[in-house]
């Protein structure tokens, strides 16, 4: 960047540093997909290519060395190489000559050896892929602690008895265990999926120009040529050109295309694809469902939790700590900002992910436009998801829970939770629909009157026959209505 | 529907025929989704429900069999349910009415065992499931028909040149059958993405009102009750109500849930859950990103359709047939219809699946809107998907290659398409850069004269001290420089 | 429809009359953007086309009548046109031939007139805009008597203290006066914007094949030329035709097309475009962008109703009645549907408008897709906001209002809502930053202590020295902290 | 930042300088949308506020001063407050502190009136309206200057023939001069849709902690009473305070406020609202609406070119320059990079821009989460419509347009482009359905045998006797029958 550069310049130097997007601000998994990562995955990629045909025989050794030498993002201009990028449309063009100068500075023969016989794709999907997987890690981290927390609240509140809510009203008693265990096995099922994803849908992205490895086997079959010129002419002489100008000539068989494959993929440790897939986008595609999966599971539990931790509610609170949660107006506040954080996170996440399923269909054998919509939004997508499983995890280890709040909230309705309960057990009695009606009905007076439920049905006719006052008071207690929510978080922590 | 309608509630009873959403309309798939098809399977939730019952022994087996005589959709007025619908937000409590008065007609003592103990959301969501595993199967058929086709279009293309397209410019030559082996794997991915939610991931739903099966136990505890009380009155008299009031009082064992959920599994077909999942909306969720990636998928194949049947393209045409592709104005057109109907389909669908991912952080034991957002888009994503996918089948089964204009459009660039070889080839001899700089002027000067490359470049002094005309004509021959496209064709064939 | 189809397609003759949708069942609006209504909408395009070109004296006027009297939706098999239609991907061709056959059984003469010199999307965008015209007028009719109960309760509760609340906490004291004129002015907000595409942004669609008119005015020409060489041949004989061929030829003015669309505005009662819009598709994207605007405006008072209806916060309820809000299993519930099936819609209408705009980029004149994709999309978000506004003037005009219970959640936090307040009166004396800190710790104190801020205060040294007991209670009385709650009222119902 | 941060930080500080986002880097509104920016926004809002208390007399002139000299971004650590915005979920608490902290470094006294009875959303929103309408200029310039090029482009090739394409294929011929015409439409009505949000639709936010104002309110009346007691105490002594604890003791008058809300109005240069919006998010849904819709008009230009400047169309071709569109493998691409970049914000921003409708139902006083979820959507939708704004300028300004590619394509069908034309003249003499069939019949076989329409047509019987020779030729000139292309294009230009 240049020193001199005007204050419109330099503020443009600084798009972006987290101010608007507190959730990853700071975060492993933020600084896992900034530019300095991605510029270093697609060195990386650059770097790995060359080993690879190393490996292959078709470049020399200290070529390798060298190029590795010199991709490191340290050495590189983040910001002039973003844009440099408006005029090719991707940052790769420009990557490569910078890299090739700075390979050229330290080791002038390697210089040759840069990008040679691939195209931007096949290192920017790479360096994708080498950029998801390594956010991936603190990501699964943050997801499996947050299991972990959820694990033993569940386990510690098995049995604490807590209003069911439905449509925002109390329905019938469950436990806070259930509910703990609910959350948990949500993030059970975004980990499954994530690491469905990590574990062999990162593939390497390896087609040249067009998907076809053309340019890598000419050059291949370049260096096979010259490698056999040189026998030759040591020999006899002869040029022999025409028959090995490459891969229709068929001087390099076809599996050495594999060994190449194999080779890059060994030196990135990604997956090998069944093809090439600069347009067949399967893995960016899978990404941004499990990531949106992932968003949302974590999105359940911040909107439990907002809604437990309500004034009137307050049934759970965040983990405080200094200035945690301060207002800038109101000096009592304790915001729940883990929640805020998490849920502002899941409300963005499914968009981009959508972002990414409309460049699934990419005409030809590279969109103009849809494949370079995916990387901002590939980005969004796990730097969001993966601030939100860290707010997740520091929410799951620190909640407080509250149960005699909970234990009071289960008495505001005087009764009106266990409706269902007394009904079912009229049934049998007085018939579904006559025991049904009469509940209510009164539930209706208990709701007009302000008075309990039991009071109210100790005095109707229709109740009074079949229900002694024992009976009554054991149907209404909502400790004692919770089903199989206890074997429920029995099951579920075994699995 | 009553006969003396108002026209206006008449207009209003024909909401939705298909008329504005052709992709789908007379497809299985719309039949498998449409409302009398959903009614039907909200019935068979119901009725396997009390069958399921029936194994656990908590109701009589004739009850399962009325309610299942009655669970009939013809026998209900789909129309009046879903106005109903609107006093409770969700058709089951006005079905559960409907069905119950069915049945009293049919079997009167039947009745009482209608949705016993059961919630709306536990009908509803099997339902959805039941709905979607038999609206999978002609869209999982007409798939594995596409790939079918697909497969031999590749095979029999396996050698058919054709340029290779990036940024919608000829960019190096590929082979058709590459392309559709392309087109291919991504439908045997969205077949893998289907099959895996398919297979295990469509499970029942069985909570009761608050996720806690307590309204099912409290039926069962007074099943057994009164089982008892029968047997104890028998032998001497006493009530014991207070021992068998229920959930808490343990007169079921916790197993005896167990044993419906399986029953229920049973009875339907379905999976079992590890949890309730009212508010856990996993299972929605993975059809949304599984459909979504289905018709990204296609989207793709109709991508490229759309670009070669182009009429300074031609290299394919849709299969034509009595009317197929006319138009409204002009005589001589036949539009590639399968291909825009799948496109239209692949616009609309990730925005569908977003809407279900937007509804996984379902606040409380039943969200007050986020479920209820559910059921539209989730059929929408199925019958657009499954109405690309039939259209796809047609499509790949049909299509009429033209290789001659493939092989003509090879040549539109005079030879530019295989600069990046000549460059590859020069590289050893003039070094990378000092080879790329050269293609680049011969492509400039080629384009702005309109001569042929090769012309352009044996005038060049640079090329010319290393390239004869023979080494040149085979250079730029394109049908000679399609990189490894036969063996990535014959590789993903063997997948 | 066949009285012998099969089971299969007599459910799929049903793919939709609501029960997925119970927010817009049965209202207004969803008649009025049904199948049927969409199929009267174009032939009411149809007609109104005929009879303009009747004013222009290029058709017979017996032809307009008779075209007319054939347009009526109930003479045509809504099913059959959209099975049809997948063979197009439109329904307008399959339209046209049934009109054609209809008209040519009414009066022979008139067939040669239908859709003469036109094109699908003429007809099926005109028809989009009619739909959406007669759509907008309920629409627009709920929310300005939601706005208008919206004024009364505002009005009434102008100084009804309630807890506001921030981050899901008790935060400062408001008045449900200004929370029910906030909801209005966002109505009003929607009924402007509506407003604004209403009048004039709803155009007829005159474009002929391809966007020239070209086709329209080769039959005029032809019709001139007709006429002229009756005339002609009168007079002498002779042929001209090659003069008349047409548009080139000039022998119809060029403002005779002016007259063409002026004439097609005023039939159809729409507005007259700059330019044909086959593939400019503004007036679908302001009808997204207005709707979706409408939907989130409705989504923010249901989310606010949501909350206050909680139980445990109990400020508001729904209106009821005869098993409004019923619950299949639990008697006690009176569930706040209206609200729900508001949120229901308020989900789903963001993606589908995104939809809409998704589809702007329509390559050519005539997208192959991006056309086809908007008209289910636009239909949803017409009929899911036309009925979530009727459900909010239900909603609106039935709201219970507690106010007792507002004035007891004011306490909750015994004091802590108006810490700000305190602070602020602190502030002159002790210096901003230490009266922050002074209640930062005094409200600290009391929620661990469960103490009133009050006391807590009292006894602080700090704050004894600068607030007597008689400032104190008056400083912490929430229902006196209301700043200019009540005149922001004032001012919003002026506007 | 410390300047011994470990890389890791160091990456993290660098998480997105434009390198995945080459459509905005570089740009004028990138600069004016990055952290930077907004932090001078916020900063701005700040000092706007205490000026606008000056103008009320609540605050003495020198803090306003002082408070305005102090906020400078270059004075703050834009990084450190991102981070620190994690423990409030945003970023303005950790502001006012540093501004604090700054403002008492160099003026103590005033540091007393940072903030003064504000709210962290106060000025975010406020901030957030202050980047949008400086967003807008260099956005709006930019679409200015884009249909100034368009209408350039548009009068030059008024009669420009080309072929009119529909569903992928040849239609009718039309002219480039309306394709012209009709993307500067498109980009007026983007603009018209700006300027109408520029121009009233941005408004300051001041509402205070939950809306109320109380808390502006509570300050001025200290002031009030600091002022009236040290009269008071210069003529007797004796408190008074309780008469002057605030707000509802009224010893500011209301219409104080309204002055408080036209002087922050008049220190922003912002809009007035008619409420506080802190929870009515019309001011932020409007810009999401009309930026989508930028986004949309714009992608339909770049939709276009891209289908033009293709291979084997060759109609357009995209402003060259040094390296413009190269590509990193084939030294003969140039690559329509513009065209590319602007659909790759195109695809994006109808998704971002349904994040912010989804925002709108903002439950309470301030969502916990909603709020939070539209800054970074906002920014991108700015910043990405402006980067396509920037592109379609350069685009629109440096198109080349080749009239003979169009030329030679108008006969790539040889003939069957005008089918409409000829059906339409034959109509008349056989009957409209006869011509039809005869045409279409026509067209097929001569799509069968390679054969201009012309010669198929010459041939068959039943066209023979109506049309001879120099008629057909006439007819079957397309550049003959381009309609009102011509006119339509006049129209456009004076609109």
């Amino acid at each position: 960047m240049d020193a001199l550069a005007a204050p419109e310049e330099a503020a443009a130097a600084q798009p972006d540093s987290g101010l608007l997007s507190p959730v990853r601000a700071g975060t492993a998994v933020e600084a896992a997909v900034g530019d300095t990562a991605w510029l270093q995955a697609m060195l990386d990629a650059e770097a790995a290519l060359v080993r690879a045909q190393v490996r292959c025989g078709t470049v020399p050794a200290r070529a390798g060395t060298a190029i590795t030498a010199a991709a490191r993002a340290e050495l590189f201009d983040v910001r002039a190489l973003a844009l440099a990028a408006r005029g090719t449309a991707n940052p790769v063009v420009g990557l490569v000559a910078a890299l090739t100068r700075e390979v050229a500075r330290q080791a002038p023969e390697a210089a040759e050896y840069v990008h040679r016989g691939s195209t931007s794709q096949d290192i920017l999907d790479t360096g994708a892929m080498l950029v998801a997987s390594r956010a991936l890690r603190p990501l699964l981290a943050d997801l499996r602690a947050t299991a972990g927390s959820l694990a033993v609240l569940a386990a510690a509140h098995r049995d604490t008895a807590m209003a069911g809510r439905t449509l925002t009203l109390h329905a019938v008693p469950t436990t806070f265990g259930l509910k703990a265990a609910g959350w948990r096995q949500l993030v059970l099922d975004a980990v499954a999926r994530l690491e469905r994803v990590a574990d062999g849908g990162l593939p390497v992205s390896l087609g040249g120009a067009a998907g076809t490895l053309a340019g890598y086997l000419q050059y291949a079959t370049g260096a096979a040529a010259a490698t056999r010129a040189a026998r030759d002419s040591a020999a006899a002489g002869g040029s022999g050109a025409a028959a090995d100008i490459g891969a229709a000539g068929g001087a390099v068989p076809d599996d050495a295309l594999d060994a190449l494959v194999d080779a890059f993929a060994a030196e990135t440790g990604l997956a090998r694809p069944v093809l090439p897939w600069h347009a067949l986008r399967t893995p960016i595609a899978d990404l941004g469902a499990a990531l949106t999966h992932t968003a949302g599971a974590l999105g359940k539990m911040a909107a439990d939790v907002q809604v437990m931790a309500r004034t009137e509610i307050g049934e759970v609170a965040e983990p405080g700590g200094a200035g945690r949660g301060a207002s800038s107006a109101m000096p009592h506040k304790a915001n729940p900002v883990l929640a805020t954080l998490i849920r502002s996170a899941a409300v963005q996440v499914p968009a981009l992910g959508s972002v990414l399923a409309h460049c699934m269909p990419a005409e030809d054998e590279r969109s103009a436009g849809l494949w370079h919509a995916e990387w901002q939004p590939l980005r969004e997508c796990l730097r969001l998801t993966g601030g939100a499983a860290h707010a997740a995890a520091e929410l799951a280890a620190g909640l407080t829970v509250h149960p005699e709040r909970m234990r009071g909230n289960l008495d505001a309705t005087a009764g009106q939770i266990v409706s269902e309960r007394v009904s079912a057990y009229l049934a049998p009695r007085l018939g579904r629909a006559a025991a049904r009606d009469l509940l209510t009905d009164a539930a209706r007076r208990a709701r007009r009157t302000g008075r309990p439920l039991g009071e109210v049905l100790a005095e109707l006719p229709a109740a009074g026959g079949v229900l002694d006052r024992e009976e009554l008071a054991e149907l209404l207690d909502p400790e004692r209505y919770t089903g199989v929510a206890g074997p429920l978080v029995d099951r579920a922590l075994r699995a």
